[in-house]
């Protein structure tokens, strides 16, 4: 209710704030006896974790995961998996001088509004940190459902007005071999200019991302409220800074006809086209499922900016703060994550439709 | 967890299939004492209704609402609403030429997949039909809400490739002045041709719905996983024939700088620009919410159209069915009672915020 | 969260008050392809219905059972079955001379005090009509589970302070063959009377109802908070009139030192004696579960009772009312409904414990 | 839906095994700015530890509590409150004689047919070791219930058949007074005398706790599946080694005739009786509300004990680990810890039930 907890069956929990002692969470519902490797889960972390590159803030977190409990040998044993992350480098001061202005389109604003307090020590509870617990639960579904033949393909397709045309399925190694994860490396040149480019202005850029899961079986999903794409819809827009979804044709759906839009079927688990984005109806049809998630600019600029303080009076802020000039390379791994998630869960609700 | 629930505290619950006795549902959370107007929701339930113009399908539904419980002399007791709408018009032999065939982007694979049976009476649970109980409940939710000061524009803004440039804050009157509830007289006009045009070919086209929610108090939403405009796209996504949903600037924040998307703050409870939406860290700021929703033309269309049956065959089918050239001027309805149960659920849940 | 939902996969929401048009619910979650005999729902209806003989209340009603959805030529559809049972003989007018009274240890007072208004026309949402549709839900999971083996024996082993000493797995035969449901001739025949005579005092009796279900698999329950025997502690003590519950050997268990309370192995599925009830660390064994449900006297007497009306003044009640004198036979198909509900919600969710 | 969840919104989430790194929790839906003292957390902790006195385990455990998140500067953030206590003295080795041997009435047999392996390192996530982390979360909402006026006693009641005839609120000195918790001097010397008997005998005995809860506002609870003590009596039964729950007057209740059990009103907020236990219908009515719960003697003897192992061979187990004669005196802070838990969700609950 309070808005901490993801997933009906596969399900993970979250605590912590961007500048408190760390952040953690439980995940529950595991089948026992699976294979986990713990290094994978880091990786994946790693993949995330700020000061990567200079494309990324330069706040430096090793983001080390502890595995508190779940797991035993390497083995999970159908217990909850608790887990923390330390926050190592959570510099408070950095927030001292706008610690009574609200910053435009950050989440200052509304949580003050809410809670009737606010946390000093900056961003807390809004602060995008909370998702490095995402990952660890993305992750550890992503293993899982490797070993059903599920497996993801999320990049970068758009920054600014930069778009990548070709929306294939690529290979981890060639997503990885940007360093904003850009699979194709002219188009992730042009980007990774645009991104400098931007920093130099103190400014930051938005994107889209592009995410791809093959092998997914027919019949997930649920019907009415709880449809797949509604349900990896919302995985997508709990994620910070985004502003958008779109499954399949998405927006340019409505341009067209459906004598356009019809995937014609092929075979009893093939169609021609896959306008559809692999569902219909709600429910998985075995086509690949793809999807697009937009994410606006980082709010926070490092150039001045008009604002109102807690007294309502104007005020100039320029934040010195260590923050990325574009949050899409780091935010494909979260994006990643989500729909593992979303689709462990969704695999585990369906066993409950037979008895 | 089957599907059928929506909601944390105002919550519905929804049963019926499109060519059984009916549809119906149950609409928990209520508080007590509320004057509802039932003539007003039969009102909305009318717009949502099948046969009411040239540009809907020509099945003749009264969808005449029966409130069985939870309402005593025109106000709540706090008991659940109880309520159910006869099926008058079900033609299951509209069905019967195609009841072995899957036809393209519809549902009928997947279900099967899912189920393992197939209902031969027609779409079943995953018609359209079933919004019906949601314009019910969000009626309810709208009246409520007007008590509170929080009111509801909700339009066409593009069909095709024909768009509304204007998304300001449009009347009722002038909405339903038009036959497929566009505000702008010439526009409309335009898109009439077009759906005209379109169904004279057997084909369908898909469009974009625009909704502007104004006097939403700042505060509501929670954090991480449960973020407003989340939860907005979850329920507009859930919608039969959705493929996307963005909140304020959407998909074109993706190409925008930071320093062109933030919404600078000019008072306490008011923004110079609203690229937000009306959101921001997921919590509304008191500033008019706006988000579009994209619908895919509908799939069953008049003409010959390629596909396979149950056994793997080549068939042709032609649906003689009733079917809408465009459910786009329908879907304003749903969208609209989406938004009014997301924000008064919000709002109760709110609530629990403080001691 | 407002209560009228019980169950996670298997899941029943229900409506309706007792004086108001009637009663009903959806029943989610329920697998496809499954045959449901409607017969065989009425029966059991007509076992908690009013009107039954000289031991329960005189209203009449048919508590006539109308499927609305669901259920197509005799199988589930894995659609919700939504359900609908008219009243019929709701005598508003017997509340009349009470309607400002607070009538002692009825829900009067606290519904007034929750929802600021009372239902003028009598118990409402509080009123055990609404167990009706209780039963409607446990005949269906009876159903359900007869197909694997799972099978039930409820009946009342005490009245006042006669007690049936043997607590055997007796047959639905042997307990419907007494008019009160308790299946030894001789014990019942001292029940009817004690009822008998506390009727004519216009007084009421209270008593026990003992569950047993036989073939329950090992495994079911989930552990740390969703307990097996929790859970059916919930369901019991949801129904109208409840005092206590208790499993195995319940309350005896706190004399009992562990070498008499502990329940030998004597092979990979039995135990020697059965104390645990057929649940050990919140999970079935695969023993028998039994437990024992209290019920207190019902509380509307037919003979003057000092109260105080809503001007906290003091009055005198003497209510003209139809009541049971004893509502404990009418329980037993409630209490077998609730258990059956919860070991095929629990069986449903076992299922997600494995890929 | 794995059962490591408590709560609609406080809301209780708990991971670890007992012979793991540690066990933890992450609590969400506190209010924010309410101050919380962590000292009192870890007194409450300290009354539930093992290693207490001669009456409890030897198990040396400092259940020494880390808060990770949620609290700064001792006040709540609104943001979820993680928390960690590492396992100091886990001695695997105790285990080793029995890792292949079902020990009668414990949990390795029903964990093991529903996770199909075994955590060789003992009792795991069925260890009562996990009530730690209810009894932070149930401290937590004590401090905040204080503050609203509403108060607990919680005591012995019954160990064996020595009982404790006065009921009454008891203040927490007089209770901690007795290094069994039993709150009247020359009872609590015959229950400690019984429990050395026993435990000089390598076996175990059982008992039973009384809860009071006072100032209690009357509306908290919900009708029909969510009755305050149907909830009660959930949290109470998914404590490990419960066997019984009755509210008010409870099992008696059955032997007594409505003239007797009825509880008259003696102005808006009293009654003359209080069998009903402070709940009417399922709701508060401002009165005490009292509970009992049976405990189980402890399923681990310091005697041989027959059982089988994992082939179905038949053998005799005496274990040599550190186990408590009698849980019941460690059990009372667990108990009132999920009192704690249940009364300030409800409160938040009915917050929703007006606009």
């Amino acid at each position: 209710m309070a808005g901490s907890t993801y997933g009906n069956i596969f399900r993970i929990t979250t605590f912590g704030e961007s500048h408190g002692t760390g952040i953690g969470g439980i995940i529950d519902g595991i089948p026992a006896g699976l294979e986990i490797d713990i290094a994978r889960i880091q990786d994946d972390l790693n993949k995330r974790k700020p000061g990567q590159s200079e494309f990324t803030t330069a706040r430096k977190e090793d983001d080390k995961l502890e595995i508190l409990s779940g797991i035993f040998e390497g083995k999970t044993l159908g217990t909850p998996i608790g887990f923390f992350i330390a926050n190592k480098d959570s510099k408070s001061q950095d927030y001292e001088n706008i610690s009574t202005a609200f910053r435009p389109s950050h989440a200052d604003f509304t949580y003050t509004k809410k809670y009737g307090i606010r946390d000093p020590r900056g961003g807390g509870r809004s602060s995008a940190r909370e998702t490095a617990c995402r990952v660890v639960a993305g992750s550890i579904a992503k293993q899982i459902l490797s070993t059903l033949g599920i497996r993801f393909s999320t990049y970068i397709c758009k920054i600014g007005s930069i778009e990548l045309d070709d929306t294939s399925f690529f290979n981890q190694e060639l997503i990885e071999s940007s360093p904003i994860r850009c699979p194709e490396p002219q188009v992730s040149k042009k980007m990774e200019e645009l991104i400098l480019a931007v920093k130099k202005e103190g400014d930051t850029i938005g994107g889209i991302v592009h995410a791809i899961i093959e092998g997914v079986p027919a019949g997930l999903g649920e019907p009415v409220f709880d449809k797949l794409h509604a349900e990896l819809g919302k995985a997508m827009l709990s994620i910070n800074a985004t502003k958008g979804f779109e499954i399949g044709s998405g927006f340019r759906s409505a341009e067209k006809k459906g004598s356009e839009m019809n995937d014609e079927f092929t075979s009893l688990s093939t169609t021609k086209t896959n306008n559809s984005g692999g569902i219909q109806g709600g429910i998985s049809n075995g086509m690949p499922i793809h999807f697009k998630v937009a994410f606006k600019p980082v709010s926070t600029l490092l150039q001045p900016q008009e604002t109102i303080n807690e007294n309502g009076e104007k005020v100039v802020i320029q934040p010195e703060g260590r923050h990325d000039p574009c949050v899409v390379p780091r935010a494909v791994p979260i994006v990643e994550a989500m729909a593992a998630i979303v689709i462990l869960d969704f695999y585990l609700r369906n066993k409950s439709v037979t008895l």
